[in-house]
């Protein structure tokens, strides 16, 4: 692993349009922060179907005492409740156990002339990891903050903090130190047979393009319990800035 | 296995928040359908990281001329080049591959006045089974129009059908029978900590509510070889239906 890419192996090459494959850091680790959920994979031990479980999480890398950090690389850190099962069911907890992080953001559907050259422009980013249980209490914290603000920016010191000792042991967080990764990216049109193309009479009958597609944020809802006068400008600028970005990215992709 | 739903066990049971886990086919196989993508998790042959692949798919009940079709059960079909690199590279042919599926929506953000009572509405479903790669041609053709339709509703009659035989043979069609699963869905405003709610300083300060979220498809951009003279109404009203029905879903159960 050089320090600003991942290795190409047959592990995490990717074979089919290997044109579409990357696997520069920058754009690896965008994709999972940017996806709005991460589906995380690993073998149980007591069962031999893999487990899937949604989940949440972001890049990061905890500043630690460390002054040999030059050179290291982010890690994904997963939060939820989830966490503690995975590691009571799972193989390898000293050497990490191993799992594969997948994030998926669909950007349209593209629809060709004929039905086997549909496709989809998406962005989509697999990494494969050794996971661990984080005990030291300042990685925690770090860990519960950064998650919940790439969740919605700003948010985590908008709120009542800190949690009580019962709250903060109740979320596990984990550690993924990533082994190698890989994004795969489809942008753009249509791609045609020739020969459809040269048929002009198709091409009158049949609709060609693409259904640009993104995940819009709607009016943020008050809880009952609300108090606030309104909404906060730092949700209201989160809701208009990634409802925006989501949907340009979308209509430009589409051409 | 009912005729209705998936028994509960250790393997399919919800165990946190069980009230929100669900096992009837009606619950998981509607989540399936209505997810814009799967995650497809499988242990290959050479390596110990297990596999994700996104990939569509859908149920599906093949109308074979089996007469002993009364309480035969949906299967899901997935489609996709990966189909044949996934029994190339996999233990266990003839038994069927062992995958996982995951099928998640997100329908919005949880903000309640502590971070560590953060949610996410969502419905979400994960099932197990068996995985063949399906070489009757009739199926093959049925499950290739029931999942591009899928997808876009009347696309796969609406386009140059059929493929060639080249194209056809590109396009791997994988039958799930599925052994078990379950769904969980979480809908409704904050849960908020019981303290926190007698402490109307804090409820005066923090905003707490949901941000609904929603996959949108924008307006159809035809391809620049497209020479329809407009959008044809199966795809307007398929992008109208869908934005209104996912929107209408968000808002309400962000109440």
């Amino acid at each position: 692993m050089s320090n600003s890419q991942y290795e190409k192996t047959t592990k995490n090459g990717v074979v089919r349009y290997r044109g579409r494959g990357k696997y520069d850091f920058e754009t690896v680790h965008s994709i999972i922060d940017e996806a709005p959920i991460l589906h995380v994979s690993f073998t149980p031990l007591d069962d031999d179907f893999p487990a899937i479980l949604p989940m949440f999480g972001c890049m990061g890398l905890f500043p630690s005492d460390d002054t040999n950090s030059v050179g290291r690389t982010s890690s994904l850190y997963l939060h939820g409740y989830a966490a503690s099962r995975m590691f009571r069911t799972s193989r390898g907890e000293d050497a990490g156990l191993k799992i594969t992080v997948a994030a998926t953001i669909l950007d349209g559907i593209v629809l060709a002339l004929t039905p086997n050259h549909h496709s989809a422009n998406y962005r989509s980013a697999v990494v494969f990891g050794h996971a661990y249980l984080v005990t030291d209490e300042a990685e925690r914290w770090w860990a519960m903050k950064h998650v919940t603000n790439s969740i919605v920016p700003e948010r985590w010191e908008n709120t009542r903090i800190p949690p009580t000792d019962a709250e903060a042991k109740a979320t596990g967080i984990i550690r993924v130190e990533i082994e190698t990764g890989s994004a795969k990216i489809r942008t753009g049109t249509t791609g045609e047979d020739r020969n459809d193309l040269k048929d002009e009479g198709l091409r009158k009958r049949v609709w060609a393009g693409v259904l640009p597609m993104w995940t819009r944020y709607g009016q943020p809802t008050p809880a009952p319990t609300n108090m606030t006068d309104k909404t906060p400008e730092y949700i209201s600028r989160f809701v208009d800035d990634s409802n925006k970005q989501q949907e340009d990215y979308a209509m430009k992709v589409a051409l």
